[in-house]
């Protein structure tokens, strides 16, 4: 039991941690913060993090390179072919960036930008989490029936403007960028199935 | 000749800023960096920003979307067609962020995220300055023969991709996501041409 209950303080940190780095980026978020919001006592989290708040966010990237990759996953699951996933993942997105308040994007953009300059244990983390996305996202449409290298190209076009399309969508609070990027890309993919 | 070193006294905060912030971020670059780099003396740093760092901020970032909409214009200057200029824009960005080490990324992007949900000043300066850069894109598009209602679409396409791949190409430090992204509207804006 008591096994569990450390788990559990563990990911409330990391949970708490991505929450708050994707709203207000990692150093606006500061460890007095994260320790205050996660509800963990003071003592029990350089036992948890040695490493400190870099060690969190490593923790919280990886957590958030989880969830972006079941969101792809989810949406492949759901639909007929890989060109209307790809359209229900954008649409998903967006409907769950407005329903936040337009406060909820990228889990890792905003830390990667941050802290790909000055933190290579952050930068590596950053590359690894969107290398896994990526990857996901060139299984499905692999298994859709993309020819390899066309899958891999579409891949990271379409990751680069999930990316970008989610910041214009926050900054701007409109689902259109999203929107927009979801109809090309079912297209695109169509194309390559062809 | 006294008005001429306080606007270049001014103009040289705003350009630190936007190299600190490129890099950094906002929050990582504390104001009393950017006195120190910008060679500014303490005793006239309020009376050129007396909003601080907010003030600069928004300085800093329209200094960023005057340069992104210049080397906009400047790929449309050098090329016959908007389809070739869109292919040169990402690679001349490419070229420049690997030879900047892979440091100096998008000038509004990290900003933008950092702050969209704690400063409505500088979420507003990012809005504008991600609004101009698209505006011009849809002009020289429209010039270039690109339907009214395309060239938007493809304008924040473009724009969302550009700004993702950027990401990416630092992150991985590769050219590789805005070499494809270039390719691929190339061929979009030709499509669109027709």
């Amino acid at each position: 039991l008591e096994h569990v209950n450390e788990l559990s303080t563990r990911q409330q940190m990391i949970a708490t941690a991505e929450r708050l780095f994707r709203r207000h980026g990692y150093h606006a978020t500061s460890w007095r913060v994260l320790v205050e919001e996660s509800g963990t006592p003071w003592g029990s989290i350089h036992h948890h993090f040695p490493g400190g708040k870099e060690e969190l966010g490593v923790a919280a990237i990886e957590l958030g390179s989880e969830q972006a990759a079941a969101f792809v996953a989810g949406s492949f699951a759901r639909t007929e072919t890989a060109s209307a996933a790809v359209r229900l993942w954008f649409e998903k997105v967006a409907e769950a960036l407005e329903r936040s308040g337009w406060e909820l994007g990228c889990p890792i953009a905003t830390v990667a930008l941050e802290t790909v300059s000055s933190s290579p244990t952050l930068a590596q983390a950053s590359e690894r989490a969107f290398a896994r996305t990526q990857g996901a996202l060139v299984a499905e449409l692999t298994a859709g029936g993309v020819e390899p290298d066309r899958a891999r190209e579409l891949a990271t076009l379409i990751f680069s403007t999930f990316e970008g399309a989610l910041i214009l969508a926050r900054v701007n609070r409109s689902r259109e960028p999203l929107l927009l990027a979801g109809a090309q890309f079912e297209s695109l993919v169509a194309d390559a199935l062809r």
